[in-house]
């Protein structure tokens, strides 16, 4: 398989819990960066710094208007952990099979 | 969703690719960490590190018989990723779905 290391930051960015409530929130539609934060115990600029680390692993993007910057998810980027955690699990089915095979001839 | 502080470690854990890596050889089988180390550009105690990494996920699980420990993949440890990430995408979809609904009844 081959190196992604945009699955490094993917996998990082869902690494925390926050991250990933902000991820399902915006899985509901757009919202702007207070709509974000207010859910969440913590100051607007720590709620910038997650957002900063979901945009630079593609799964977010954001557009500012006047004052308002609003975001939104970009569902593909999930796409690279599906397929990894997808093949790791049919190696696996694969491998269980063979044994399977392997038990049956005994 | 509930909150799972596995899934953090689990997310962590996957989110280096020498990491990724042992798991795809583990999930061919077995190994020691020698194996594990070996087509890796490591040392054998950076290799470690990243063993226990996995283990503190949940991901790997091993067992010393004599002077050689054995790495075994825990596929169930995937699980919660799969279930995480399946969920954000059904999410995903249904709001897709309505916005075809409202696209069509205009």
């Amino acid at each position: 398989m081959l190196n992604h290391p945009q699955l490094d930051l993917v996998f990082q960015a869902l690494a925390d819990p926050t991250r990933r409530d902000m991820v399902e929130r915006l899985g509901r539609g757009p919202a702007s960066v207070s709509e974000l934060a207010a859910p969440l115990d913590m100051s607007l600029s720590a709620a910038v710094q997650h957002i900063d680390v979901l945009q630079r692993s593609g799964l977010v993007r954001s557009e500012k208007v006047g004052r308002v910057r609003t975001c939104r998810l970009e569902p593909a980027a999930l796409q690279p952990v599906e397929q990894w955690v997808g093949a790791r699990r049919s190696s696996w089915e694969r491998r269980l099979d063979r044994l399977g095979d392997y038990l049956a001839d005994e």
